[in-house]
């Protein structure tokens, strides 16, 4: 079992919340009192058939799809990955604070792109999704770019209970397919990681379909494109892909062995307590 | 006129803030038109005296320190930074979204320590500051941390206006100097800067000491180390300092020219309606 994920998790979703506690909770915890306490109910395994291996010369980036979100982008980039049209492309783009991308780098050249193979080239936005069906754990905090905040299935993700939708919610990690000026432009071919501060503006803005749960360390180290928006200049800067696997085509050998926590149970309540107001003892307040 | 840094400072406070507009504004400006109808009276050149540059290899970081909030530790760092006490150290630490730390490695060993000099072993903590005194621009939207958040002659902040109290927040780019587990354990000599997710929980558990206006890029990209807390592991990780200088010090054709943005002025105020919520075609909502 790796408690890193778990960390990685709950590491998202705490600045969409706050520190002003309304009542004191029953017992003052840590997180690793949390984690300790913890039993194998409170974890879960990735689905391999939901779950991609971003391979780079560094090391593996694990990605968790969110098909419950974006069914339409999520099915075209299994396509696209079970084609191999991601090996070989590269990093493009790396934009402080903000975003890591990849893609095709001749995409916009249509006698340099890459074909789709069996993939769409055109997908309807995915940008919001009606909440209903959707197992939704609230936080108890305010947030100041949706009416409610929380977890689905350990994404990170928002509502608005009155207009009845959700979305995934722009986090640290958070996977989404960029799109050029039009709303549905994405098809799933140009993918990005959020890498800085939760850049929520992007929320009901583009379609989001996933979240690295283990590895960004691999993404948020490369350096910073100088072109505009984090863009690379020089094609030698851009940073290879070897392959993009899902994890159900690796052998089981080769797959990362990761359990995530859980964000219905009791214990992740305790662990979101533990993190609203720190109980450890360094802090003072 | 550098923009660059006014885009950071930016970028350093809007997380705060939320996209609930209560009243339309008058226009739809975009950031960019904000800037572009800027005038001088709406920048400010950053004080030499109050300007530390920490040289590194790969380039230059500008930290703007903040006396204003921590006079005591500004007053100390200045002492070190003036004896060399920083030159030839290294950058020991870098935990990835959270932050990059430095100063020296072997600072706990009584018999390698590097000697302090004129500078003092002990200060006091300066979490907070009495509010009164202050010129503190007020954010429109609610934060979840804090009563009031905003802006302090640049520096992103936050006040309780009940306690009579104010605060650096702790946001992308803001300095800090580490401590151990009392409270008044910091000395300067240990500084940390936020590189990821706004660590909002540290608000008043430690002192803050300024802010890097330029060249963050040159730590946020550094190798994550693998050891507890993100220390380096191995001696040969740890990233060099040539030397940390203070701008006043260094001769005026070797500055670094720059101008902030003021954070009290009308164009200000209008720069942060364009990010409350964007008005750029790209955005749907």
């Amino acid at each position: 079992m790796t408690l890193r994920p778990a960390l990685f998790a709950l590491a998202l979703v705490l600045p969409l919340g706050t520190a002003c506690a309304t009542s004191p909770p029953q017992k003052a915890l840590t997180m690793q009192d949390v984690l300790d306490a913890s039993t194998p109910a409170d974890w879960r395994t990735l689905d391999p058939a939901q779950t991609l291996y971003l391979e780079l010369a560094s090391g593996r980036v694990v990605i968790e799809l969110a098909p419950q979100f974006a069914p339409a982008h999520v099915d075209n980039i299994r396509t696209l990955v079970r084609a191999g049209y991601f090996d070989g492309l590269s990093i493009n783009r790396s934009q402080d604070n903000f975003v890591v991308q990849w893609g095709d780098a001749n995409g916009e050249d249509p006698a340099k792109a890459r074909p789709l193979g069996e993939a769409k080239a055109k997908l309807p936005a995915e940008f919001v999704r009606p909440a209903e069906g959707l197992a939704f754990t609230v936080l108890p905090d305010a947030d100041g770019w949706a009416p409610e905040v929380g977890f689905v299935q350990g994404f990170p993700a928002a509502r608005d209970p009155k207009a009845g939708i959700a979305w995934l919610a722009h986090c640290y990690g958070t996977v989404g397919a960029g799109r050029a000026m039009a709303a549905d432009s994405s098809n799933g071919t140009e993918l990005y990681v959020v890498t800085g501060q939760s850049p929520r503006q992007l929320d009901r803005n583009i379609t989001t379909v996933g979240r690295v749960v283990q590895g960004i360390e691999h993404l948020s180290v490369l350096p910073r494109g100088t072109g505009p928006l984090g863009f690379y200049e020089q094609a030698g800067q851009r940073v290879p892909i070897r392959a993009i696997r899902l994890a159900a085509d690796v052998p089981e050998a080769e797959r990362s062995a990761l359990q995530v926590m859980r964000t219905d149970t009791r214990a992740f309540a305790d662990l979101v307590e533990s993190r609203r107001n720190r109980r450890d003892d360094w802090y003072v307040h």
